[in-house]
């Protein structure tokens, strides 16, 4: 089969590597229908993350699964599948607690499993599954088409929107400001709708960006950055700002601006992987009572609940995809993401 | 009057300053019954917070309003009072949010308050207070005396121990550790029983405080502290932790302690004011999915829901008092915490 390997700095290949094997009874192979590029697919394209040596890349996929272990009893031949971008068993007290991105026995895409096996990156042909019936989420038979875009998000991006407004504590009634328009900051502002925020703001200087995030529900946006935005949000509500942010980025900055913009005794729920090292400031923390809650989000606890929305046309989270390519031409896609010519691209096997 | 100044490391002096005068119209002069000395009172002692110039000291007290300004309605000449461990006038929008140690008019005590005039330490025989009718809640009533040490907690470490429960999320089930058995600590304990925690465990080494934490409803006590002590506090929960962890020290150990001994996907709630200015691993809290929510404890939001337990005698905070003496005897009263003789210790007036 053909799979991408990222070789190094904006060096990304599709080439033939082994077809994956069931190896551990409790897995299934996938043929993947639709990958995608993330974010954070980005930072080792960019060079901000060193490649050692070539190694296969891609964490968001759906597909139709192709052959399961002898010990796989609830994904069946010729399920469509939603997985997560890890595997995880769901049995474990972590994965019963909500957690199952801190799986005892889970891994990630792109590198040898805690199963003993190879889990194959997301952005190829076909993928082994670990632990296939705690991993996937099959859908009830097979959904059109158009609704791939929206169940890809699934794996990823909707479901850490989703956490960063549950992390933040966002409920009905709640006002909340969002950091980051990329393609989780978007999916944040649905989630917050979703669970009936009464005002949403979108941080956000890209025109089409913004368009998004007005049709996801965000009923203002803030185009500064800095002192200058955290102003003009604290002004928007009571001089005091927003009961809630959502740092859906990962810098020094934008984590700064989060935790400066949110009221006293407020919450930052974030999702950006933190990137530069920053670590927190305890002291303004305490001061205000501003409390930060968040992390890896662990998308597949959120299936079940976003699925049928996503089922029923009530979200439509795909929307975050502005591109469309063939998966063999994947290296397109990290260059349309690098150029921001994209915001998040969808790769069709 | 008489009042404590602190004049420098481990110099406490009782001596003649002015009479407070009322000055605002919103203020009261409360003749203090009973004053405490607050584990942060310990670090300018210790010359661990620099004094440039002699300056009052204490935050904690209860008393008998002496004489009322012309706008305060509801407080009397005659009350019993309670005062947080710093004024608020529970009329702004951080008060009414449950912040009121954010008040946008709020002052501390022993220094000029923002309403004009100077707020005495609490460690004194009188004490002007700004914005009477926010900062001070009135028993119904004359106390019995016995309640007296009870009811001094409510000003400052029942009210943080109660908040260090709330910000963790402690609800009905919850299995908590607490890390410090101070009296904020022990209070942590007692709040966490009264909030519904199924497990408390007391991190304690102290014979004599672990016997308060049983009383207050602490299930185990863990002695390690470090790396074995998180050892043993994982081990008792399934290997990965109770739900919440409350830091009730302040200090970057007992932070370490408190993030790496919580479950995954668990909550750091905490009071401890921060010191030595560690902050906090945002890599380590993203990976685990640990949140980290506390503060400064708005204790005058909570004031109207512990009171009625403490007069019904259902909860008694005032056993963390384990010495008392006369208020002239302050300096005393520094000694025996500065020398771990007394946990806390009660000031009579």
């Amino acid at each position: 089969m053909h799979a991408t390997l990222i070789y190094g700095e904006r060096d990304i290949r599709f080439e033939e590597v082994p077809d994956p094997v069931l190896s551990s009874g409790h897995d299934a192979i996938v043929r993947v229908v639709a990958a995608c590029v993330c974010g954070s697919d980005l930072w080792p394209y960019r060079g901000v993350v060193p490649i050692k040596e070539p190694r296969r890349i891609g964490h968001e996929f759906v597909g139709i699964v192709e052959s399961v272990g002898e010990n796989v009893r609830k994904i069946k031949v010729g399920d469509f599948v939603i997985a997560p971008f890890y595997d995880c068993d769901m049995t474990c007290s972590n994965c019963i607690n909500g957690v199952s991105t801190s799986c005892l026995h889970g891994g990630a895409w792109g590198a040898k499993d805690r199963d003993g096996g190879f889990a194959d990156g997301a952005q190829g042909q076909f993928v082994r599954v670990p632990h296939a019936d705690g991993s996937l989420v099959a859908t009830p038979g097979q959904p059109d088409p158009a609704l791939v875009p929206s169940l890809l998000t699934l794996a990823d991006v909707m479901g850490t929107g989703h956490h960063a407004a549950l992390s933040g504590g966002v409920t009905h009634g709640t006002t909340v400001a969002v950091v980051g328009d990329g393609a989780v900051g978007l999916c944040a502002v649905l989630a917050s709708k979703r669970l009936g925020a009464s005002r949403i703001v979108a941080m956000s200087r890209h025109e089409d960006r913004q368009r998004i995030a007005f049709e996801f529900g965000a009923t203002d946006a803030v185009e500064e950055r800095s002192d200058a935005g955290i102003k003009h949000i604290k002004e928007m509500f009571d001089g005091i700002g927003p009961d809630v942010v959502l740092e859906c980025v990962g810098t020094k900055e934008s984590m700064d601006q989060a935790i400066r913009s949110v009221r006293p005794g407020g919450m930052v729920g974030y999702v950006g992987v933190p990137n530069g090292g920053a670590e927190l400031p305890i002291r303004t923390l305490f001061n205000t009572n501003v409390g930060v809650n968040g992390g890896v989000a662990p998308v597949r606890n959120y299936i079940d609940e976003l699925l049928p929305e996503v089922l029923d046309h009530r979200i439509n989270p795909g929307r975050v995809f502005d591109l469309e390519l063939p998966l063999a031409e994947v290296a397109d896609a990290y260059t349309a993401m690098d150029e921001r010519r994209a915001t998040k691209v969808l790769l069709r096997a």
